[in-house]
C-alpha cells in the first residue's frame, strides 16, 4: 500500500474500538448514562414519521443555528454544524494545516489532536502536562514564542485527564498565538465556565461543543463550533454539504426547546462526580485526580492491572494506558448512582484480595 | 483570515444551497421522488424509541456491513461506511493527497471532485469530456501516462452529464494508472453496470456508492466504499470514529432487508426517464443529452435563460452553467410521473411564447 497512502496512515495502528461484551456498568466512552426521556423520545419518533426522507436537509441548518445561538447568546453566523464535533474538526484542519506547519497541544490530551494534525502534515509541538502537576503555562507560552504556531489545540476540561485550564491561561495563549486556538468543551457542561464570553475578544478562537455528552445524544452525532463570524466562513465553504441528518437536526431542536432535563442530569452527575471523587480518595492502592467532566482519572499505586481488574468484575473502563505519561492509568466515567456504587465495590474487592 | 487558513480556502466561494423557494416541482438535487414507503417508517420510528440515543453506535457498524456485503457478494472488510460518501471521499483524499500529488480527472464532472483535491494540496490535472463527444479515453490514458498520478477520479454515471463510461475503459484506466482510480457510482442503480465485478481484479479501485438517490434517504446521509481489503484497512484508520448514528444505521439495515421497493423506485424512474428523454428530444429549441442516471442534462439551442423561465413557471432545475464546458446548461432530476409531465409542460410553454 505504500505506492497509494501517506507515511502518515500507514503507520497508524488505527482507532481501537471499546470491547462490546457483556459488562455490569459500560462507564468507558464517557456517555451520559441517562438516555434522552421516554415522552419526548416517543414525541419525536411521531414527528420523525412525518419528514421527507427521501429530501436533502436544509444546507446548514439555519432553525438549529438560530436555537444554539439563542442559547448561547451569540450570533447564528457565528456557528458551525458537524455530524459529531470530530467532523468539523477535521474540517478545520484540513482548512489550517499545510506540511510542515507547527501545531502547539498538551498531552496527554484528546487522541484524535495529533491523529488529524499529523494527517494533515502538521510539525507536532509537544509541551506535556503531567496528571497532578500544575499547568505548565510558562512552557506552553515560551513553545508559543518559539514557534509561532498555526494552531494551538487545547481541550478543557480535558479528556483524559479532567484537568480545566483557567480562563486567564486561555487568554494569555490567545494574546500570544499569531494562528488560531482550537478549545474543545466537550465536557463544558459539566464544569462551571465557559470560553464563550471571550469570542468577542479573540477573533482566532473556535470553541469545539458536543451533544454527545451533557444532552445524551452520542448515538445520533451532534457537535459544534462556537467562533467568529469571519472563521466560520471560510470554515462552511469547505464542511461537506448537508453533514446534518434530518433526525439528528430535529431531535437537537427539541432537546435546545427542553433544556431542563439537560441540566439535570448534568447537576446529579457532578453530585455524583465529587461523591465518586471522595469515595475514591478513601481507597488504599489508588491515586485519582480532580476532574470537571463528567469522568475520574486514576491508577493504581502499585503494579495492580485495575482495566483487567475490573473487567473481570464486569466494569467497563477506559484503559487510557497507552496515552504519553499515562502508564498504568484508567479512565472511569460517572454513571447512575448505582452504576458508581458497583464500580466502588469492585474497585474496593480488588484491594481486598 | 490570510494569516489563519490555506489559500485554496480563501480562494473559494463556498458551496451555494439550492434556493428552497416554493415551488410545483422541486428537480434539482437528483433526489428520489418517492420517499421510503410509509409502513416501513413506521416501524423505523417504533424501533427508534427502543435504540439507546445516548451510546455510541459500534464503530464501523458490523451488521451494516454484514448486510451490504451480502448484496454486493463482497466481504464485509471491503466496506467503508460514511456519514454520506462525501464523508469518505474527504477522509480518502485526506489519506492520499500531499501537496503536489497528481490528480486526473474528466470535467465537468461532480464539484466536490476538484474542491477536495484542490484542498490537500492536489495537482489537478483536467481532461475535458465535452458532452454529447465520445469519451476521451486516449486523452486520460495519455495524462495518466504522462503524469504518472496519484489517484483518478472518475464519476459514472456522470453528474451532472448523465453520461457513462463503459467498463473497458475503466479496465484500460486501472491499468495504466499507478495510484488509486476512484469510481463514484452515486447513481448507479440506475445503470445497468457496476464496477464492483472489478475489484477482484484490480486492487487499486474503490467505488463510492449512496443511499441518498435510489434508496430515498437523501435525508438521513449514508453513502458506503467498496475495495480491496488492504484498501479499506487503511482507510478505516483515519475515517471519523462513530461516524454513522444510529438512527441511519439501522435504517439502512432494514432497507437493505426490503430490496423490493428501491427496485421498484428505480424501475419507475428509468422509464420516466427514457420518456422525458424522448418527449425532450421533440421539444424545438432544446438539446437534450442521453442519461444513466435519474438526471437529464439538457439547454436551450438559442439564449433562453432555461433556468429563470422554469423557476418563473414553479419548476426548480439545476442550474450547471457554472460549470466548465456547460454555459447554458440545465440538469433536471426525473421526478414522478406528474412532476415529469409539468416539467414538459412549462418547458414546451417557454418556447410557445
Amino acid at each position: 500500500m505504500e505506492k497509494y497512502f501517506k507515511k502518515s496512515v500507514l503507520k497508524l495502528d488505527g482507532y481501537i474500538s471499546p470491547p462490546q461484551k457483556e459488562y455490569l456498568a459500560k462507564l468507558n466512552q464517557n456517555e451520559n448514562p441517562f438516555d434522552v426521556p421516554g415522552e419526548l423520545k416517543e414525541m419525536l419518533c411521531e414527528d420523525a414519521k412525518r419528514l421527507a426522507w427521501n429530501r436533502y436537509p436544509v444546507n446548514t441548518s439555519p432553525e438549529l443555528r438560530r436555537r444554539l445561538a439563542e442559547w448561547h447568546q451569540v450570533d447564528e453566523s457565528q456557528i458551525l454544524l458537524g455530524s459529531g464535533s470530530n467532523q468539523i474538526f477535521q474540517t478545520l484542519l484540513s482548512a489550517v494545516i499545510e506540511p510542515g506547519d507547527k501545531v502547539i497541544y498538551c498531552p496527554p490530551t484528546f487522541s484524535l489532536f495529533d491523529m488529524y494534525a499529523d494527517l494533515y502534515g502538521g510539525d507536532l509541538i509537544k509541551v506535556h502536562h503531567t496528571p497532578g502537576a500544575n499547568f505548565p503555562i510558562e512552557n506552553l507560552l515560551a513553545a508559543i514564542d518559539l514557534h509561532k504556531p498555526k494552531i494551538v489545540l487545547l481541550c478543557s476540561p480535558n479528556n483524559p485527564t479532567g484537568y480545566e485550564m483557567t480562563l486567564t491561561d486561555l487568554e494569555r495563549v490567545c494574546n500570544a498565538t499569531p494562528g488560531l486556538v482550537f478549545w474543545d468543551e466537550a465536557y463544558g457542561e459539566f464544569s462551571d465556565q465557559s470560553a464563550k464570553k471571550l469570542l468577542d475578544k479573540y477573533r482566532q478562537l473556535i470553541i469545539s461543543r458536543t451533544f454527545s455528552k451533557a444532552f445524551s445524544l452520542a448515538g445520533l452525532r451532534f457537535g459544534y463550533f462556537l467562533a467568529h463570524e469571519d472563521i466560520i466562513t471560510q470554515l462552511v465553504k469547505i464542511n461537506i454539504p448537508y453533514n446534518v441528518n434530518l433526525f439528528t437536526e430535529m431531535v437537537a431542536i427539541r432537546l435546545l426547546q427542553n433544556l431542563a432535563f439537560m441540566k439535570k442530569h448534568v447537576g446529579y452527575l457532578k453530585k455524583e462526580r465529587e461523591r465518586l471523587y471522595n469515595r475514591m480518595r478513601e481507597i488504599d492502592g489508588i491515586t485519582v485526580f480532580p476532574s470537571a467532566a463528567n469522568f475520574l482519572l486514576f491508577k493504581s499505586t502499585d503494579d495492580t492491572n485495575l482495566f483487567l481488574e475490573l473487567k473481570k468484575r464486569g466494569i467497563l473502563v477506559r484503559d487510557v494506558s497507552g496515552y504519553e505519561l499515562l502508564d498504568g492509568f484508567q479512565r472511569v466515567s460517572i454513571g447512575s448512582n448505582e452504576e458508581n456504587n458497583l464500580f466502588l465495590e469492585k474497585l474496593t474487592d480488588i484491594f481486598k484480595d
